[in-house]
């Protein structure tokens, strides 16, 4: 396989021999502790294999025969490293269970196909035998989409992985399209386009253990959205091993011969078919970057900078702002490890300028042809000051850019001392962004105080803006807080409850980028509405009558 | 209604007032004989509704009486006049019947409801009884889309007529986006828009006589849509009364809650229900617009600008680009009016600048801020020229821009000679423009030869790249031939095929922007393979279960 599974945690992220993202002994767990208002942060260790059991395989001896006659003896895997590595995703939520011991889902065999060809024999066998079968890539979800759910109790589970297939089967700079097999990791599909002096630029925080066919089955975003856009917008077709065989979407520039039906792939999770290949428009490597950030007084007039930017037209890569709390955690957090001399004389200089003790970061990233990326920074620096903001230069972009992958490895180390750390987004108009960053943050804030530990102490809320468009954009909220250990997915639960009623009840969608998965269906059949769920179903119904392929998750 | 039906040609483009595009005795006619190598141009004019009789209405009076019921006597119409205007679209195939007096397929009765609830009210009405339901806007389609065709022999047709459904309902300046009855007219739309300063700027060339609800259903494209997008991509949500009740597809910015739902609506040409209402993407006023020319060499070279202009990202309303004998046959007709000194000392002059005689006119337009327009401008010049293209400065630009809509104008007086007119599109990757430019030349050429009138002649073909992406472009072509006046349609029918036959064969799709309709429907099963046909099959199932929308278009 492209990554040894052995070489990466199997319940935490990255490499099992990377160090601790906060070492042992790090300044940063006082501020932690404080700013959570805990007197002392508990040791809550994840159960290590050795001592978690699996359920014994439920798969007959014939079963695992036909299954390894596709893809041979070493391509089906049944031992514990395997099925417990291919367990469940990467959400918080999926971690409470994993680093618990909590096993019970675990599927009874991993296969992993080299070609369509033998996706295909997996999918027709699995249909056959009524086998649940969870198409897997890197692993990454966090909303639960590669779960492995059987389709009702004691049901078989086989989880297909899909990373031996990582061909870059053609690259056509004529068209700017590549057509690459779907099992690829983002940072071997980059190096293999940059190779040809090309790139797709899908940078999502999970980039380093996340593949191609994930951000299509996902309806994912990379961070530089804003220029390459989301997996819907690069997607030109796809290949799917389905259980009535193979369909191929049409690849032409654009067209009228009925509706497109690319767009039912991108968002499909997997419940439809097995991603196998897909075309994706490509880019020139861009000559030049420019990451650069701004300080704004408050929230709604970096909003409104981000709106403004949209609307003029001005080719972008990224627009980030950070609201007030996040700007001021990360601040601190970074300033435990500065002279406290330097913190407090930056934080005097902005008291000095007006900005008050919380004023809001917004990063823009511009990207491309060098003349287009000096013409559109000067103008998108323009805005920005036209509204008061503060430039601050390259340095505060730089630092982003170069520690843009590095938010997910802080959770282990929380993890293992008693805190719980979530993400969550949505999106919606540029007339709601406010209503909505407020009531999430007030429900998120709500509900972790109700969920506390009997010893106290409080939650965190922070949220940025990431991913913007001509009519709203996205929010992002990163949540803290001390995990009540007798009852730690009870808590998760009322606190995503709170939270995803909020996004509804606000008009938001129930996911931005991360999907649907099993945590956000039972919010699905609102956002779409009887009607439009009911499509849904039928399409899948068509396409896999009898629900094997990766049964509960988007449609539950 | 918005346009009374009466002041309209049933039977022809425009209202019936206007003068014929191309009077009795005009110079062309001579121009056009001789192009088309005929000694004379017969008198073939169209039969008069007076002269036509129409078969009896089909519903029962019971049925009408409800019908009548939901709209009121006024709203439901079952006059001749009614019937032949909505029996068919405007399609050179359709103008062959109706002029030639064959209105087998008039609906029994057109029904103009006047709010949504009004229209599902007749959707769930024509599911009971099992009536064919057609959705009809401005009626513009030359595919068959609108025709009255029933479900099966000797079932009844009612055309539901959309355009009272006109209001405004909301425009949101801050996410720029209109909420619109889908029944408007283009101009009326572009009036109530542009009284607040904003403009959706989809100028199709059926604008004066096309709904905002039909160029969705039809996944249109207007003459800007390098700017402005096509129908699929400035759609935000759409309400459609269908036989299962309202569906309201999603309206955020951006999600990854299941596939985008709104790509069904696009391209569903009044299969799935009615399209009500839509949320739109709007601009504000272009400050700006800047149409120029510029003569290439060849038609390979002015396509590699237009791929050039589009891989540089440079902002551009249009890039359209005529081939040869488009361009040859455009000045040739226009030089008919002008004198022969002028049109020698052009020509001269292009030898001299080493054009030989027939070069290729590429037409830039851009719309927007003025700085931007500016900036943009100077560097498609700055491409075109580095390709040796010859700058013919705006006077080409504005010529074209003014008369934008007036090419179906002259179908109608040609029609009246004898003459055959007519034109199909289709789009591929870069790489294959040329290879389908010349098969689809070569397919028409070829079928037009072998389908002359005894008397002898020739057709012509010229063709255009209108609409281009990052991957791809669309070709245009028009075709001209002298009709076979006893075996009219077969004519047709055998030159439709070879085209679309060529088309299918070398991997274009079977309509850029016209839709499927009726007429390419038998084309639409390979296009789409059997998985993804039998998936829109399922979808149409879903939502009407007895297939009364607008039975035999898009599926068959």
């Amino acid at each position: 396989m492209t990554i040894d599974r052995t070489t990466l945690r199997w319940n935490g992220w990255g490499p099992v021999k990377q160090p601790d993202a906060i070492p042992d002994g790090a300044a940063q767990w006082d501020w932690i502790s404080e700013t959570l208002g805990l007197a002392r942060l508990p040791v809550t260790k994840a159960k290590p294999l050795s001592e978690i059991r699996l359920a014994a395989c439920r798969l007959s001896a014939e079963t695992l025969a036909r299954l390894s006659a596709i893809v041979g003896a070493n391509q089906l895997r049944t031992d514990d490293y395997e099925r417990a590595f291919h367990a469940r995703g990467k959400s918080y939520h999926d971690l409470l269970y994993v680093r618990a011991g909590k096993l019970d889902m675990a599927p009874d065999a991993v296969i992993y196909p080299r070609s369509p060809d033998e996706v295909l024999a997996v999918v027709k066998l699995a249909a056959e035998e009524d086998i649940a079968l969870i198409p897997y890539g890197g692993g990454s979800s966090v909303v639960g989409g590669i779960n492995a759910l059987a389709k009702s109790l004691g049901g078989a589970v086989v989880t297909l992985d899909t990373t031996l297939m990582t061909r870059l089967i053609q690259i056509d700079k004529i068209a700017m399209t590549a057509t690459v097999e779907a099992g690829i990791y983002g940072p071997a599909l980059e190096e293999a386009l940059q190779k040809h002096g090309v790139t797709l630029s899908h940078y999502p925080q999970s980039f380093q253990y996340s593949t191609l066919g994930g951000w299509i089955a996902a309806r994912g975003a990379g961070q530089q959205s804003n220029r390459y856009g989301k997996a819907e917008k690069w997607l030109v077709s796809a290949k799917l091993a389905t259980p009535k065989g193979f369909w191929t979407t049409e690849a032409t520039p654009a067209s009228a011969a009925g509706p497109n039906l690319n767009q039912l792939v991108a968002g499909s999770e997997g419940t439809l078919g097995v991603i196998c290949e897909a075309t994706v428009k490509i880019h020139e490597i861009p000559a030049r970057k420019d990451y650069r950030g701004y300080l704004f007084k408050d929230f709604a007039t970096g909003v409104e900078a981000a709106r403004r930017i949209n609307h003029a037209e001005i080719p972008v890569a990224m627009v980030r702002l950070s609201d007030a709390n996040e700007t001021y955690f990360f601040q601190a957090f970074s300033a435990t490890s500065q002279t406290s001399l330097k913190a407090r004389l930056q934080r005097a200089y902005l008291r000095f300028r007006g900005f008050g003790d919380m004023p809001c970061l917004m990063l823009i990233g511009h990207e491309g042809e060098r003349e287009t990326v000096v013409w559109a920074q000067a103008r998108t620096e323009a805005i920005c000051k036209s509204l008061g903001a503060l430039a601050i230069g390259t340095n505060a972009g730089h630092r982003w850019y170069h520690g843009r992958f590095n938010s997910p490895y802080v959770r282990d180390p929380m993890m293992d001392r008693g805190i719980g750390i979530d993400t969550l987004e949505t999106s919606t108009r540029w007339s709601n962004i406010g209503n909505l960053h407020k009531a999430v943050t007030t429900a998120l804030t709500e509900a972790m105080n109700a969920n506390m530990p009997a010893e106290g102490g409080r939650g965190l809320v922070m949220a940025h803006v990431s991913h913007s468009y001509p009519d709203g954009a996205s929010l992002y909220f990163t949540f803290v807080f001390p995990r009540q250990l007798d009852r730690e997915i009870e808590q998760w639960q009322a606190i995503k409850r709170a939270a995803s009623d909020a996004i509804l009840e606000n008009r938001g969608t129930i996911s931005h980028h991360h999907g649907v998965g099993t945590d956000h269906a039972p919010w699905l059949a609102e956002e779409k509405g009887p009607i439009g769920y009911e499509l849904l179903r039928s399409v899948k119904r068509e396409l896999d009558p009898t629900g094997v392929m990766n049964p509960g998750k988007l449609l539950g």
